[in-house]
């Protein structure tokens, strides 16, 4: 089992700007993709689509300000059933994400991709979070010839 | 033991120019940090300087246009003794390149900002490939706190 980790801060004075952007369906469309649909609370189901494909999370933990984890119900056969971990502090002027892609069963090709593209939307919630010019999908950065 | 794993696609028709954008001082220094100096061919050391600090690495494997590995002899802490691996190939229109950082001994907090901050580097690598606007060091993209 092998993980895909990231780590950004955004510099705002509380969680809760990224709290907000991890489990509202308006907050995710606005740094991830235009196309997510679904209920982004505890127990809730989001559909997130790409032009090429998407994802189907269950939102299994969400303490407000600190934590939200989703299992991986639907998607490419790599990601069903991996765990998506975003774990939110405050630390001064910037709010600390740290981001955990876990239970991928082998270190495959997608992996890579996943893990730059998922540094990439990254950087969009940061800049979402800032007041700056996020960047979801179609706008994404393009990273390689599969996206 | 865990590692770090990226993916990008340069639109180029050889792997030419991103084998030399790992294999020359002033390849380096156009894409990961403008403070970079020594000798990036095979057995050489090259030093590569930041702001904050800086890391030196030896070139372990250097296979024109398909490998090179670099094995980390100075820097933090975390990162001395782990080795970065390129695997370079064609794929029609795009160089693919595979990157590694490899060996870490636990997956620190300081192990998911690199991750996050070799996925901004490598997006710049694919601009500087493609003829775009390439951020090395100290023009590279801010990701958090840290830098």
């Amino acid at each position: 089992m092998v993980d895909i980790l990231h780590r950004i801060g955004a510099e705002t004075p509380t969680p809760e700007t990224s709290y907000d952007a991890l489990t509202t369906v308006d907050g995710l469309a606005r740094w991830w993709t235009e196309k997510t649909t679904g209920d982004a609370g505890l127990g809730g189901t989001v559909e997130f689509r790409f032009p090429d494909g998407g994802f189907v999370v269950e939102v299994v933990e969400a303490v407000p300000q600190q934590r939200v984890v989703w299992r991986v119900v639907d998607g490419p056969e790599e990601w069903v059933g991996t765990t998506i971990e975003w774990d939110l502090r405050q630390d001064g002027d910037f709010t600390i994400v740290l981001f955990a892609h876990r239970g991928w069963r082998e270190p495959v090709e997608f992996m890579h991709h996943c893990s730059t593209k998922w540094a990439t939307f990254l950087v969009s919630l940061k800049a979402l979070v800032e007041g700056g010019d996020a960047a979801p999908s179609p706008r994404d950065v393009k990273i390689d010839n599969w996206n």
